[in-house]
């Protein structure tokens, strides 16, 4: 958690722009003062080519788009004010890659039960446990 | 929103059966008269090439099956009964591409909360209000 | 149903390790006694090879994670402890093709409503009903 699949076009982003975009997204998770202040090893971003033909809106080819799907699973949102506040912020991050170069995009975030997910066989800490401190703290799953 | 994931192996659909799937998929959200006449933008198809080794159904290898996962966000279903005179037709767009190869398939859709969803950073309009009827006139996100 | 899309870089797992693992994933929903005993064609396993370079795990690019996102629809859990149960069973199927290749792994399990799912274009069977026994029998989705 969160897991984000970036669905483009190959050419769309460079090697250094996928490293920044992957930075972006992450530090909104971590190290962002209105962030969550996840492990950083939760944020995972997969970058997942695919060709324009394969690749259509609206019944068109494109290569001109980019489809963010993004699943949230250790913080759910509390309110809708909340989640309207956290959009922005993400949508911030992006702008650089995606609106500045103009590109369309399109994102959408779907919120997964925590009991149903695992990291290395554990089951996660709370929400802002000493636990979950801990595994900021080593970036990594150790058993608590 | 609908996002449309494909998940096939090389060579089950040529370039012409992409754009004829695709375009079927996006009619039935746009211009068919039993659809949710939703900008026609909204509607994202992806194919996803999967190897034959890659694509295990039963514990498998095949190369003849097609699974498609689909979101929907912009419309919930009100009833199931509602639900299923659309998936009819829906499967009835499928049919000339796969069931008539002599394909297996599989599809599911998903139903995500349209307030944590945007598209090119703005909240998309309200179901049927004016203003999604002028991002259906322009086929584009403007600000309303 | 279910569906287990398994995001892995290329190499990390050889043609004989993606069929053990699929075949481990297939029969704890088939023939595994403390499973559902679903028809072993709704089990479908897809590898998702992400090159390195689109792997992005705390913004770092990785080539030793796993990330596994799975849709369950046949069944629903009917508790947190019915579900913990399954997912120990599940973790035990995984280990022997990641946790002891030294690897690290995240997984998920997204619940979707079953009303909003075909096979074939059929409404599959109401769980543990005798026609769904048949589809276990045959393994082909059969009009009943």
């Amino acid at each position: 958690m969160p897991l984000h699949r970036i669905y483009h076009t190959p050419g769309q982003f460079s090697t250094e722009d996928k490293k920044g975009l992957a930075n972006a997204i992450t530090e909104l998770y971590t190290t962002n003062p209105h962030g969550p202040h996840l492990p950083p090893f939760y944020v995972v971003v997969l970058f997942v080519p695919v060709e324009e033909e394969n690749f259509f809106v609206g019944g068109k080819n494109t290569k001109n788009f980019v489809r963010i799907s993004i699943q949230h699973i250790a913080r759910s949102f509390e309110t809708h004010d909340i989640a309207k506040g956290y959009i922005q912020l993400y949508e911030n991050a992006l702008a650089p890659f995606i609106k500045e170069k103009g590109f369309d995009w399109e994102i959408d975030i779907e919120q997964i039960d925590r009991n149903l997910w695992r990291t290395n066989g554990l089951i996660p800490p709370l929400s802002n446990s000493d636990a979950e401190k801990e595994w900021v703290r080593f970036n990594k799953a150790v058993p608590y």
